[in-house]
């Protein structure tokens, strides 16, 4: 998930000091986040989607200095000039950078080291709130940096369950679970009518950039199931030879599955004719009743195939949101990540933010158990490559 | 391109004795196009996405004695029982094949060989015929192997054009040229209104089941040029150091052009600062006046961020395909292949045809210089990865 | 097996006639093992290592253009300019050339017009017999280039076994067979005691430049099989699971194994619970008094160890030649390839022949079924890497 | 450098006492080796060569708990049973292991927990030395595992340098140096006459299994550097071009050092046009008076032939130990890794030590600045990979 935001942040005389305060309040949930690690677990990279959590508590305090404080104040003096070479994640407009899969080389500066210097940035950022109060540009930018941080809270928590969860003692460091799906609200297809339907954001608040363009899309009659797919239904899948039938899966799918080490969603382990799921709590019995996570959009999609259903576009998604239960899993969706119609970049390097990762990804909507409270909302657009899975990724049918 | 069809061809009292005439006709053409070469040159695939010429002389053979003459003859003999495991392409339920890589080490059969294979199968198909005239089921079946075909003949001319063109000695083989953009209908923006368009195939000839499902898009207000982009503009973004600005790119475009030998499109060569390209009549200047050709949808989309503009999405150029100029070049779009609402397969091999490539490529419109004789229609979708370019690829650009 | 030489040749009064007759004859013979070829066969680089029959026939050409025609002959055109970079191999001193993985793609020269290349060059090198009679240095290098093109005639030998027996339809093109182990001579350990040799050939006709600087050698008593190991020895060790006993094998041998598609020798195919080898006569029944052929020096050395023995050095294999029966394989010995003490390469391109290999390569004595008449000495010292096993590579056995 | 002895430790009536005491100075010094480590610096593993301090912490402790406390208690119960399978390195024998690349992910169990681990291993010791006073086997077995620590050390000591040598910090972590070279014994060449040379060992201390097996060698006339090679003379081979002119280098070197990111040796770093060299003590200039270190045996041999010279053999080197200065890097030899004659491997995992890594290496000799005090003699034979050169690994030259 690589994203960004440009736009209308509502502010009012009070907004400054209600700025510092969230600032003050998404700091420190990173920080709360990492509650449960031992200094070893800041440091591995072991694939290069994930990264070391001591980079993501650098890199998003990085994000703070180079694109607030830098900005904001003619005179700062960055805490150490030699961290935008570490800490950048991929702005090429910001300068260079060590590459993204040397990250779990990087022992020094230290946890510790980083601590400190997330600290020295939240002085420098409260001081700046102090000297800056209602500066519209500043909050802009500052509500970008937070929902920024959020992201990367969410890539801190599945990032951190790959590094434990593919260790061999399965380390018990949260008490984070998935709930079952909810039998108040039994599953069933939810029609849709066909119309003109307006896609995009068009509040107030935040949103990204890639959520703007706000028009009208015309869709078919369809129908989408209110619930998302349990483990236990994709269990079924599993066991009648899902993975074995090429009919199912589209042609790199194909390839996809017989690469994989074992034929099932990622943090699943077979052990003595029982499936178990790698979760935060560590190796526990496969929860059959709550949503399938960490499947693949070839998974997916070939689960839909086999289901005789199909995904739904992120568009079918969005018009239909209100009928739908959704939070415990990003949707993998039918739609590629690309641009709405008007859809523009900001200049600079945060114009990096969104745009240039629109080719070869699929869109996911919802949220999952891992998304930051408060950083949710029905137009927001999720986005990975087809293969990954180490996200709370999950599936939801739609047919026409 | 991979593709394939199902649908309602026209059937009437005469349509056996058209069917096998115009039979006769594309596979002979098929072989028309192998005129130019030398024996050596059938054999190699120098990518994996270049298949040897002789392969596909017997795969396109093999298509028919399949899914043809095997499925309407009970006590059909194959030519030769092991050409399946050497000539099927992709069809994981029509059995066992050699590795796509491996295609060019298969020195025997022999051309000659294949040849023969081809005298064979045709003259079994042409006593078929005579057996079964007036029978519809037939009628599609060919219809379909006939128009598999002749999208063979274009990957032949561009795959031959790929061997010969990366040999150093840079062969003159067919006199087949680029014409000039024309001049009486000169480049301009063609204003499409907003509102809802129909697309997809809606007529009473073959079409491929990736046309079927036409159903209504909304599209808000666009524009789009009339003329694709000329070899001599493109030049323009080269000179201007389209290749070094990141901006430009999308960032897995960026990765691709740093892994090119040189920042042009393919088949271009600089030599004493002047560029030449090289065509099937050998090496010559570039041709400023003619439509770009053989690059990648990372350069297309380049160009076109460049050029303060974008790519036109799939439904926007079938929208307006009236007021284009169009036949040169297949045009990437900004659209990603996917299925339309209500897209089925057919049950069994053929049902691989086109839905299992829903993934991770672009969609083209058009079609090219390349492109067998009767062979285009608006509601046409090609499709490649982007980062292909062996085919007559070009850019047409769009703005909201 | 890469090589040159530098040496010695006798020189006297009827010598070049001999010289052009000898020339005639090797010359000659590299076409007539071409004799089974199919245009097609000529083409294909199916590995790295196997190089196209075309190629090997214009590569032996471009030698003795380019180190005698062009050093003799002061206004020596070449017969295409173009050639040099099509087909110079390594020498990286006669500048630059295609990409060595790249040689399956050249279809053009065709076959046809190399061999008027062939008979061109043949030409111009009588004539210059004629012209430059009795010119020692001449002769040096005529006699080096024909070492040099026997040495590719074994190479064609075995480049067009790989080819023909990966290609499933098996062809037979030739009656070339291994005869069995001689029973005449049984076998037996042949004692060998401690003592000095001298090793390095001492004579007074060719040899190449890395089996100079005769010198001497201290071994310790030892014992050597008078013969080399049969295809039903080797199946033993098969049947003893020897390919699945870890403690037999080399580290990175080990890892070897596990990527054979089949644990055998190569051209070895397992048909219902019978064993075949593809052999130039097509598939046949496995051989097995004959020698087994076909085997890395991973599988020799684990077979040696499984056998509780070891494989021979190259100077125990060169002290005790004359008790041994050799000529159906080359036999990987225990010797890492390197410089006798005193090697010295010569100036210029030829200096590369056999220098620059000397790291991480065996050396092999003997001679196999395919080397050419006339092209065997007990100090001929060939070389590969480990892993290599296209050629007829075999096993003898030797204790301490 | 991976390797294993069996031999020969003298034993006596106070040997255990004496063993209890080495044992402990020797398990001690590996400690202190980490003591300018920060908790994060024990974690990564940046290239599969180098493993985690803290890997090589716990493998040490491991190898005593495996190959002693399990063979000599029988009622021993393992610290954790799953550590067999993250602590094995490469001994198949004992059983499955991750693989060797991904020792970098593991973060647990903590650096704490295997200092925890090496105390209850080195508790246990203690009593068993207590209890089984006086056996030969335990002294020998525990000899074993003591000099196998050592060969750790050194590769710690090498590892840290890595890991932090590539950390764009370049932190400074310890005192250790290399020393300039003797002025007082001035660089010369030492004459060897010919004649037959005793080579391996043949004392009653502890050696290696592959310096066993003494035997003679006939040495034709030689001569040997009595210095190594200084930075500053291999910076005249750098200034002179060396690294682009292709007839010095070996055909596998020069492909190695197109590779390279800079054409130097290791932790050779080019700032404002003067060379510095990471060391412990962080980044310093280039210390001209001192070896080379850090070069592969490609660029070992490329710098002899630059020089006019070779390297020597291992067997002239230890021929003339007694002449040479030596102690500070590891010498290159010319010769390939392989076994003295009669050399055998004990069963069992423990001849997995040394035998099966004598292919693809070249032996080199002497000890370096990085070598444990005591674990270095004349017949001691390190041996690497011809394209490593993390090791402090420089050259001396010989001639004919």
């Amino acid at each position: 998930m690589q994203t960004l935001s440009s736009t209308r942040p509502a502010t009012n005389s009070s907004a400054t000091s209600e700025l510092a305060q969230r600032y003050t309040e998404v700091r420190q949930y990173t920080e709360q986040l990492c509650g449960g690690l031992q200094p070893e677990d800041y440091v591995p990279q072991p694939i290069a989607d994930v990264s070391p959590p001591k980079w993501h508590l650098a890199h998003t305090t990085w994000f703070f200095e180079t694109f607030v404080l830098s900005q904001h104040l003619d005179d700062y003096q960055p805490y150490d000039e030699r961290f935008a070479f570490l800490f950048n994640s991929y702005y090429e407009a910001a300068g260079p950078r060590i590459l993204r899969t040397k990250r779990g080389n990087l022992t020094r500066p230290s946890t510790e080291e980083i601590y400190r210097y997330r600290k020295a940035v939240d002085k420098a950022m409260q001081d700046l709130f102090c000297r800056k109060a209602n500066d519209a540009a500043l909050t802009e930018l500052v509500t970008l940096g937070l929902n920024h941080e959020q992201q990367h809270q969410e890539l801190l928590v599945t990032d951190i369950k790959y590094i434990l969860g593919h260790n061999p003692l399965f380390p018990n460091y949260s008490e984070q679970r998935l709930k079952n799906l909810s039998a108040n609200t039994p599953d069933r297809w939810v029609s849709m009518p066909a119309g003109i339907y307006e896609i995009g954001y068009d509040g107030h608040n935040f949103c990204f950039d890639n959520e703007l363009g706000r028009h009208r899309v015309f869709l078919e009659d369809y129908q989408i199931r209110n619930q998302v797919i349990s483990a236990g239904e994709y269990l079924e899948f599993m066991k009648d030879g899902g993975y074995e039938e090429v009919s199912h899966w589209l042609s790199e799918g194909w390839a996809y599955a017989k690469t994989l080490d074992q034929r099932a969603p990622l943090h699943w382990h077979l052990k003595d004719d029982q499936w178990w799921q790698y979760t935060p709590a560590g190796l526990l019995p496969l929860q059959k009743d709550a949503p399938v996570t960490h499947v693949s959009y070839y998974e997916a999609d070939a689960y839909a195939r086999w289901a005789e259903a199909r995904l739904a576009t992120e568009f079918e998604w969005e018009a239909a949101h209100h009928q739908l239960e959704w939070g415990q899993v990003w949707e993998w969706t039918s739609s590629a990540y690309g641009p709405y119609p008007g859809f523009s970049t900001a200049p600079g390097a945060l114009g990096e933010y969104n745009g240039k990762w629109m080719v070869n990804q699929q869109t996911l909507r919802g949220a999952s158990v891992a998304t930051s409270p408060g950083h949710s909302r029905p137009t927001y657009r999720n986005f990975f490559h087809p293969d990954k899975r180490w996200q709370y990724s999950g599936i939801r049918l739609a047919r026409s």
